[in-house]
Parts: structure tokens; sequence; C-alpha cells
């Protein structure tokens, strides 16, 4: 049981892996988001049994990306010249709903930039596209989880505070809370500084010269 | 309570950010609108679980937008040549309905503008493609909810005037209403001269040249 | 009363707005056809929750007057590099059959060629792509609408004269009838021969030459 | 009703309309297929409520007579730079099977080659992409309404013969019957030599200069 | 009857046509599959109310002859600058299932290489992507169906040669049969050397030049 | 039967065809993936009435792929310049689940490498986005089907060896198991050094120049 626990959560020597919390009728339990990078024409592809919701969220949280490419330094050229996925295992469970907004974030702007992700690290919260953290239900089965999968740190919407607040601490020792309002902030504490290992080299067609306006 | 309720409007330093006025079962509430740029090709994304006619209400915005771009100073290749997404948290309650008309199209002229959207201030209406607003239904929900929020400003139909005279006054106390008949007018009140601080600066492919004819 | 319905006419300033007669179970309504063009590729876009048969409507209007473009002086290049988008509100409300088609087929040929469209002029009549004008329903009903909305002119399918003759002179009076069978009778009592006011000048990107083979 | 009947053929002044005969739960009918082609880039539109089987049979029209495109005259560049829309009046009634098949064939090829349709003239039958004409049912009631609508010459399936000698000569009288195996036999029939009064002028855009191999 | 039935298969003149054996509720029919191409860029039709498996099978046909091109002296460029159509007549017969597969491969190979069908020839058998081929049920009633309708030569999967020897003699008799493991052997016997008369011409566009690299 | 057997696993001659484990109600059987390549546009067919969880391990192995392409020596413009397609027989069986993951990769990687398939190996096991093997079920059914079909190595995750330790050994003599965490022990295990005989050789249009940037 230990060493399996303790193989639960993922490393962090990849680029654009982060590990969401996901709420389901027999508890919680961590999930993995995985996001890829190929050459390409900027098509998005998104697999794991998604829902509607679920799908959106990936939507918005590109979106969110791609308008604020410049402050994360990201080429926007990327996003044309990218194939970019996003695969939730695993691949047979239907999974819906709008909580794993910040993971997906994560997840992308990790893969863009090819910054490390913290390790030891999990998340809940819905994503707008403004860039502000909503609250999400099934907070304490989804801490106990991440405890149990060895999770060290975890980001919450600050609203999702008082859900915290109403577990025994018993159960919160040896987790760090991180409560947040705005995905600049999660993105501060979930990408390191330095890229993985080896990162992808980007590769770019050249595109024609443009004019700034305002 | 009190402190959550004066959170509860936008403040208006973002673009793209319009609070609009929504009827559910369960009474009224304050929904935003929120709208995002990207360097792109002109793709349209409409998250947050939008019904038919709340996708056909954006769409009749943006076409009302793009025949006045050049009367609202927005250079058409913007339309072409960057990519608008829209979204309405929460992202997974569903919505419908035309109500939203007006408030989507002020959000998308303040992103494409880049003007500062008026504080404290909320909107209902449907619009048409020629530009008229059309009265909605569930005026007083609608009403007591922008109140509860801390708005202000409100903007509505003049076919609508007719449902404000039937609150007590007790409930209006503190809002200042702004019946319309026309798009023209909403822009008028709800998006300020300035525009908001450190703009999104639009870039453009060049494009051949065009020849006027008429 | 008396006020509203005098409004309830359009007037005649902007081109691309035509008043269609529309049955419903609850009896006869003027509707209004809505049409915008903005600079773009061609594309189309219908809006107010139409069904099948109406969208066929529409898209039969739009290949009759783009193979007769010559005739109607419309600049073929207008096709491709205008977006054309058609709404009918009210837009919350379903709206379908075929009744619409020479509104729908008015409005378009007004917004083409800027032309104004007769005031106080109502129609109803179903097209087929050859430009026959065919007999619609629900006529009764249909007229006593236009007259309630203030309309002084009316255009039906000559084979529907025998539905007016039917109707008691009382409900005709100040209603005049143009009976038609081709749709380009219709454009000659439906289109003026003026502009609308500051008419939308076409931009046009260069084309290669074509050559004439016949 | 004398008159009315005579006016329900169509006249042969236009390309492209051609009339069938369809078999209804109240009888047989006439119907009209209209096609018109505009510049464009060869998309294909088709309307009239027509059900699986009966847009199949207009794509499999329409491949023969590519395929046949030089034994036609048709310049090949006119599948690819104009627009073809085929709608089949009444608009709101649904339609399906394959017993169009030669009709939509004829109409087809009638506004590609801008050849008048012989006048007076209907036709029923299925075809096939090897340009087969098959057989068809309902083929008295399908007489009956020819001949109620002042057609003087049906062309058939060589099959459908045995359904013609069941049929009591009195209702057959005036009637000039054209049993055919093939659609060439069809197109020999139908089309005129001569073109409609004012044709079509076809413009085609240049194209890379092509070699011939085998 | 007897004149009947021998004008049923079909004569071997046209490119693109194949004899197939279908299995249906009240019995074998023969079914003809018919290929035609036509200049395009690479479009696929499918016509005659195909299910799933059958278009499948269709395209799984398509890929099998693309990457064996060159073994069979055809031009990659078609591919790309035809359109191709496969329709099954009758038009109106809903058709499914994977027993067409080899029928379709041949059909396709003929109409690729203008080279002629062995004439009074019918088969049945599944493909496979890699060319192998797999045995199909209904092998007695789809025999029976074949002699009937005049067929000599029959290509069938050897594992469907169990099914042939549980059938009485008097039944085969003047049938021969193939038995096959491979499409490489049913083209092999089903496409003659020779091309069909005054055969397809095929015109290409020039190409930028390619780079062999292994 | 025993001649029958031997024959069911695929010989090794072919690149793109690798034996996979699957389950289904009445026992475990082996199937085959087949990919083949032709000369395209990056076009994906999927085949074999694949339902959605197994189309989207198709996508998961052709995302992960091409994010590796250096590390396989796979030039990357393959995927934009031919077109994949992955069917698996049986044409008509409707099949589904992430077990085939490995399987389908496997076969993606060998016809994208040219490179032999080990010979008498099958497979059965889910992957994800960043190359994990994920456990699978059947695992008894699977290993008896792969032992009729002469198979003797076979390839399993890791965390699947614990069902195969409560198989009686009886069962198992003559199989050589292979457990491993990541694909990349998969094709080290799968794909040969050496190409296939006669390997298909491909032809690239030049691109344009790229600029490495990081
Ligand atoms: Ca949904
Ligand atoms: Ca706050
Ligand atoms: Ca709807
Ligand atoms: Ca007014
Ligand atoms: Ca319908
Ligand atoms: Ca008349
Ligand atoms: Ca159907
Ligand atoms: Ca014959
Ligand atoms: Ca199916
Ligand atoms: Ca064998
Ligand atoms: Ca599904
Ligand atoms: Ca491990």
């Amino acid at each position: 049981g230990e060493v399996f626990d303790k193989e639960m959560y993922q490393d962090n020597s990849l680029a654009g892996v982060v590990t969401g919390l996901a709420w389901t009728s027999v508890g919680g339990e961590i999930l993995f988001i995985e996001a890829s990078l190929s050459k390409g024409k900027g098509k998005l592809t998104l697999s794991g049994q998604l829902g509607d919701v679920m799908k959106e969220s990936a939507m918005t949280a590109i979106s969110y990306l791609r308008s604020k490419a410049e402050t994360l330094n990201i080429d926007h050229r990327v996003f044309d010249q990218y194939d970019l996925h996003i695969h939730v295992p695993a691949g047979a469970v239907p999974k819906d709903g709008p909580s794993a907004g910040i993971t997906m974030l994560t997840a992308i702007a990790s893969i863009y930039t090819q910054r490390k992700v913290r390790s030891k690290l999990a998340m809940t919260g819905e994503i707008t596209l403004r860039g502000k953290v909503m609250p999400v239900g099934g907070i304490k089965e989804k801490i106990l989880a991440a405890k149990r999968a060895g999770i060290e740190d975890v980001i919450l919407c600050k609203r999702n505070q008082k859900d915290i607040e109403e577990i025994d601490d018993l159960y919160l020792k040896g987790l760090k809370f991180h409560f947040v309002d705005h995905v600049s902030e999660v993105l501060k504490i979930a990408l390191l500084e330095n890229r993985v290992k080896d990162p992808m080299e980007f590769m770019f067609d050249p595109e024609p010269k443009k004019v700034v306006e305002n």
C-alpha cells in the first residue's frame, strides 16, 4: 500500500503534466492532466471521454493563455504552428465539470513554456476567461485523496477556504494550502522558474512582418 | 454578507467584461459576460453552456458591430486576424435566452475598442441585427439582484419602463435607470471614452490594397 | 395602443429591413427580416431560431439573386468578399415555413444594392429558384395584422387573390394589394430607385482577370 | 380549372427547369426540378426538404455529368468555378426517393449547357452512376397527373413499359412515350439543340496548364 | 425470364463496374458496384444508402490501393486531382456489411487503371487494410443468385471453400470458383490486361518536385 | 484445428501490423491492428467500427509519436504529407475500450519507421499521452487466446503482473511475459532494428526553411 501510494503522484520531470483533484460517486481521487505539443497547424485534440463543460474549460484556459502570451513569454506563433493535445487518463472513464480548469491551464502553460511544475502539488478550481478562480465542490473528499497520494501543496479558490476550515485538522496534517483569486497566482505557485531537462525546441515557419497599431 | 455583496460587481479595469442580469427559477442574479481576443484567424469560441438562442445573440451582436466597425473606430482587420472568445461563468450552469444581447454586444465592443466599461453598471435586453433593443422578462427579479450586488446604473429597453413603474420605490432606491431604443444608446452609456490601462496593442498582417467602389 | 401600433412598422431609412407577415396559432402578426453585410469571406449566418424550411428559403433567395446579379447591378464580388447575416426577431421565437421567401429575397436585394425599401409595405409568399412566387396560407390573419400595424401596401402571389376576395371589404380599407407571379415584380414594387442615405461603400480585393467564353 | 391546368407545365424558355412526375399518398403529381448556377467555388446546395435518397440521386447525376463533360461540351472548369443550386418546390413538402434521378440529371445538364428543354415533356426514372435508367413505381398515377397538366411527351425506363400497357388507352390519349435504357437517350430526347435566349455567359479564372498523360 | 436473366450481368465494356453478391432476407442477389472519376480535388462520394460498415469497406479499399499505387501503375496524383464517386444501385435500398469489400476494391482499381473487368465474373469477400481477404456469410444464397444471373466465374475467400463443398453439385454446374487469400489474387483474376475502349485520359496539374528520402 | 491456429498470428513481413489481445463476452481473442500510409495531406482514417474510447486511444498514440518523432527517427514531414489509415478487422464487429492503446502505438510506429515488428508477439495495455502504460482487464482470457494463436511473447503493464500470477502455470507454458511501465519499453521490445523488405520510400514536398528558437 505504502509503496503504491507513493508512486501515485507524478514526478515533475515532464512539462505539461499536472495533478488535479476529482470528486466521484465513490469519493475523491487524483487525476492527471497531460498536455503535449507537436509540429502542426494549431489543431486542438481533447481526449479521455471529456464532457462538454470540461471541454469548454480547456478552451477557456487556452484563450486565457493566448491573450496573455506576451506576459508569459510564449511566442504567439506556437499556437498556430504546433498542435496541442490534452488527455486525461483513464481513457475509458467519462469526466466532466469545470473544476479541472486551473489544472488544465497550468498543464498548458507548462507545455508552452517548458517550465517544470512544482512537485507534490495538486489543485482544483474553476477558471473564467478573465482569469478569476471560482470555488468548486467536493473539497473534503478531494483533500483526502490528495493526502493518500502523497501531495504536499494544494491550490484552491479563496472562496473554498471555508470548506477547509470544516475539515478535522487530523486530515490536513502535512498539507499546505494556497488560496487564490486569480490564475496568475496559480501559475506563480505551480510553475517553477527553470525549464524541464532537455526542453522541446520550438521551430517556426517565417511569417509576414506585422505592423503595430493602436 | 455585506462584504461579499460588494465584491460581486466587476471592477471596470478590464476591457471586455460587462455585467448582465439573468432570471432563473430561483430569482434574479447578475452574470458576467467575458470577452477576450488573441492573435488568430477570426475564429469565434462561445463557452459557458450557452443555448442556441444565446449563441445566436452573440452572432447577432458580432454582425452588428462588424457592420458598424468604421463608426466605432474598430479596424476591420481585427475581425479576421484575431480570435474572439466569449465566456459566461459559471461554466457548468446551462444558460439560454435572448436577454443577454446588449450585454454581449457591449462586452465585444469594449474588447475591440479597449474602452473601459462604466463601473457599477448592469443591463438586460434583446438586440436585433439593425440595433434595436427589445424588451425582456423577469425585470423585477433582475432589479433586486442588481441592487444586492451593488449596481448603481441599469440599462433597459424603453418598452420595459412599465415593468419598473410596477416595482415598489423602496427597491429602486439608489438605482438609476437608462431606457433605450437602440444599441447606439447602450454603447454611449456603457463605454467610457478612455481606454483601459495598458490596452492590448493590435498587430496586423499586411492585406492587399482595396479599391472603393460605389 | 394607437401610438404603439404606429411604431410597429419599420421606417425605410435602413437598407436590408423588410416587413413580412406571419401566421401563428394565435393569429397573424408582422415580422421583420433584417439583413446585414460586413467585410468577410462570403459566410452566411442565419439567426432567430429559423427552421429547416425557412433556412432553405433564405438559401434559395440568395441563389436567385446571385444568378441575377448582373441584372440587379450587384457586383458579384460582394458575395465572396462580404459576410451576410439574416436575422428574424424575436430571437427566442422558433419560426419556420416558406412564406417569408419573398420578404427575405427583398431584404437581401436591398442590402446588396443599398436601395431603400418602399415604406409601409408588407409581403408574404414562397419563392422558387427560378423566381416564381407561390401562394401561402393564413392570408386573412396576416392581412388583419398588416392593417393593425399601419401597413398600406401588400404584396401577395396572384394565386392568393381568391383569399383576399373572401375577406370582408371592411378589413381591407386602406390597403392596396399587389398580386404577382414572379419575384422581378416584387422587387420592382418593393425597392425604390434611390439608395439609402449614407449607403455602405463596398471595397473589393483585386481578383485575377477572367476570360469570357461561350 | 382548364386554364389553371394549362398553366401548370413550365414553358421551356429557361434553362435548368425540368418537369418530373411524383407519386404521393393522394395520387400522382407533377413537380419541377429547378437548377441554377452562380459564380462561386463549386459548392452544391440542395433545397426543398429533400430526403437522403433524393440527395444521393442529385449527387449521382452530377458525378455522371462531370465524368461525361467533354462529350456534352461542358467546360470542366464550370464545376469548380460556379455554385450549383437544385431546388424542388414546394419548399415545405418533404420529398424523397430515387425516381427524380433522370429529371435532376436533365435539369443539371440543361443549366450547364444552357440548352432548352423540350416543352410539354415530363419524365420519371432512377439513374445509376454508369448512366443506366432504372424502373420506378406509381406509373399509373404519375401518367394521370402528366395528362392533367398538359404534358405531351413522357420519358420512362424500358422496364416500365409493362406498367403503361396495363393502363386503359383512354388515359394515354395524347401522350407519347419514350422508353429508354440509358441517360444518353434521355438527354437526346429532352435537350434541344438550341440554347435558351440570352444564355448565361461563363467566365473563368485562369488555371495552371495541364499535361495529358495516359 | 431467360432473356431478362441474361441481361442481368453487366457487360465489361465500362471501367469501374463490378458485380458483387449480396445476401438479403429474401435470398441472394447480384449487385453492381459503380465507380466513376471526374476532374476534382480528391473528394470521395459514396451513395446508395450505404451503412457505416460498408462505407468503411470503401475507405479501406481506397487506402489499400493508394498505398499500392506504384505496383498497380496508378499515378498517385489521380487521388488528389480527381473526385471518386462509388454508387451501389438500387438507390433507395439500404445496404450494409463488409462483404462487398473485394468488389469495391476491384471497381476502384478498374476505374483508376481503366482496365477492363473480366466478364461474367462475380465476387464476395471482406478486405482488410493489409489486403487479406476474409470469409463472409450467405454463400449458398449468393451462389444461386450468381447462377441465375449468368455468372460464370466467382471469387471467394479460401476460408469460404468449405461452404461451397456443402452445396449440391447440381447448383454449381457451369460456375468456376477462384478461392483467394489476398486481394492481389483478386485483381489478377478480375482485371484484364487491356484497357477499356476509349479510356479516360488523366490530366494533371503540375506539382512541386519531390525529393526521395529513405 | 492445429493448422488453422498456427495460421492465426500475422507473420512479421509487413510494417504496420501488430497483434493485440481483446476480451469479448465469449472469451479472449487476438485482433490485428493494421496501419497504412499513402501520399496525402496528413488525414487520419479510422475504421473497423471503433468506439469513441478506442478512437481517442489512436489519437493519443499518434500525438505521443509526433511529439517524440525526433527520438524515433521519424521525419516530421511524414505527418503532414502522408495520410494514415488504421483498421481493425473484422470490419463489422464493433470494438471499443482503451486496451488496444499500446498495440495501436506500435503499429503506427512501425508504419512510420518501416521497422519490422517482432514475430509471435502480442500485447495489451492502455497508454497515456506522456507514454505511461496502464493496466487493463480480462488478462486471463486474453492470455489463453494468445496461446491458442501461437503467440510466444506478450507485453503487459507492470500493474497487470499480479493477474498473471493468478493464472495456473499450465496455461502460461511457452509464453514469455514483458511487464512494462512506459511505451518506450514497448517499442524497444516490439520493433526490430531492421526495416521490412522493400520498405516504403517517403517522398516530401519542399517546405519553407524554419528557424530554431528557444
Ligand atoms: Ca451539454
Ligand atoms: Ca475577492
Ligand atoms: Ca434550438
Ligand atoms: Ca420607439
Ligand atoms: Ca427538417
Ligand atoms: Ca400565371
Ligand atoms: Ca437515410
Ligand atoms: Ca436492356
Ligand atoms: Ca454504426
Ligand atoms: Ca492461408
Ligand atoms: Ca462516448
Ligand atoms: Ca512504477
